[in-house]
């Protein structure tokens, strides 16, 4: 086996994930419960809420109002998200923690479908976010290329497109003043398997060989953990998931849209390979069960009904002990 | 990426596995029914029933009608599992395929709950059975291992143990008359994960060069895919699987024991990184959905809900024509 990392980041996507793909509206107090008990498992990034428009996303009417309530504990990112300037803006204006970044979308059908505008164009505004930024003297260090591993609307996805896409966030932060450290791969639509984490990483890695990767993918199809696994061969250290598997994007264009690779199960795999998370799983596992119980509906983690390997392992070694 | 092989052997293991774990009784046609619809799917291996006692497994009572109830299609063998000289005898008297095998359990409290006896014991008992196996001239090609990766009773199991109970299914093997060309680890508590199984297979390799390993991994904590992605790595072929992640073993002590990794999304997976299995996604997709009906509820498997990528990559490459 390649060598795997010593640790990785595991950045909480499942309150802005999941609120904004539940059908039925969740009560603010219900929300600020969530978020607040994940700032107790050891997560530093916590994604609360996403600064769009109502009228597509009427579950983050209340964005404004969660970010309010939340009491924040000290040493946490409590993240929002934004999908344009006045997104941005708003963002801005609140409590919660803005990270400044550059973004582009893979496929250009998806572009116009999730946030309404052309690649191009997309690009173009961000210029004002990226101005921003500068102005504002926040950080840019990461660009995200959305739909990196294909897409419903447009099929599969040639690794030069996404090359392009990536050279792409690179010169929009050069031309804004920011130089990069990494990009983050994400997959709402659930493409991606073992084979292409390796196929992209590894062509990314050939023609920027200090860009990180980060991986932000969905267990639409199963094969979210493995490749996360794969990922962590290849070293990537940065990963979002979601409480539970809570979440979806609601343009993705499938039914069965689902969430982001669970983050209890993730973290419980990375520690069971002797991969330091810095997440106590058992806390998890408990939030993970709030998480159903804000949702009203059962969620598809499966540490949180098979347990941890824990207390098995204990009552082995007491026993050998005793022996 | 070290070179995954180009095609792999997946067992279905879901009638038996699912129905033995199932707490109400199910009719025997729609047993039958399912195993029916599963020999549509290019499945050559469908394990059926078990001969165990009914009174410690009384979903397993019909064993006999479910068997003589199946339409057999030829090219497929219609398994049934015994666990010991008197489940084989009865397995013998029925039409279903039996394979001869040698079986021993890496934690003795595990062998003893499971089957009711020692390790020792039960390697006595199997050698009436490979007795049997021998003078009927079937094969034996198979030695599996249960629960290689820990145990809930007894923790944490050295590599070492295992090295140990598989050199004492070579030599009862061998002892009998038989060469066995491959050891399949069995995981029922769901431990493995893609390190431990690195670990494992590693080990075995090391000793016995010739030997092919076998995977029969279940996906109690979400780690069944990883691990048998990092089998595929390790040039495993030959998987168990069951339709829709049914089942899980009734005397693994995990409330949350679930079923093997599930068919569909692991032939799914294989697919996508061009490791051919011989099986049609979208039948298994169709049998998944019947698999639900006939045990009457949601059933784990996420390609049944979202969807292969067929329909989106046909679309994307229609689109691309056109251009």
């Amino acid at each position: 086996m390649s060598d795997l990392p010593k640790r990785v980041t595991i950045n909480e996507e499942g309150p802005r994930e999941g609120f904004q793909s539940e059908k039925k509206m969740i009560p603010v107090a219900e929300k600020v419960r969530l978020i607040e008990a994940l700032a107790e498992t050891g997560l530093k990034h916590i994604a609360c809420v996403s600064y769009v428009n109502p009228k597509r996303v009427p579950t983050m009417a209340d964005a404004e109002e969660v970010a309010a309530a939340i009491r924040q504990k000290p040493g946490i990112e409590y993240a929002a998200l934004y999908l344009n300037q006045q997104g941005l803006e708003r963002a801005l204006r609140g409590p919660l923690h803005v990270t400044g970044s550059v973004r582009i979308t893979a496929s250009d059908t998806f572009s116009r479908k999730n946030i309404g505008k052309s690649v191009p164009d997309s690009l173009i505004e961000q210029r004002m976010s990226l101005k921003t930024f500068k102005e504002r003297g926040m950080p840019v260090e990461w660009g995200i290329v959305l739909g990196a591993f294909g897409c419903n609307y447009e099929g599969e996805l040639s690794t030069e497109l996404i090359l392009q896409r990536v050279q792409s966030v690179l010169d929009e932060a050069e031309l804004a003043g920011f130089k990069l450290k990494g990009v983050k791969l994400t997959d709402a639509m659930g493409w991606a398997t073992p084979a292409s984490v390796y196929r992209l990483i590894d062509a990314i890695r050939n023609k920027w060989p200090e860009l990180e990767v980060g991986l932000h993918l969905h267990d639409t199809r199963g094969t979210g953990l493995p490749s996360a696994f794969a990922g962590l061969q290849l070293g990537v250290t940065d990963f979002d998931a979601s409480i539970a598997g809570l979440g979806g994007c609601p343009f993705a264009a499938t039914d069965g849209a689902v969430g982001n690779i669970c983050t209890e199960d993730f973290a419980f795999m990375c520690e069971e390979m002797g991969i330091s998370t810095g997440l106590d799983v058992e806390k998890l596992i408990e939030v993970a069960k709030i998480a159903e119980e804000v949702v009203g509906r059962p969620l598809p983690g499966h540490v949180m009904r098979g347990g941890t390997l824990t207390a098995a392992k204990a009552r082995g070694a007491a026993a050998r002990a005793a022996a």
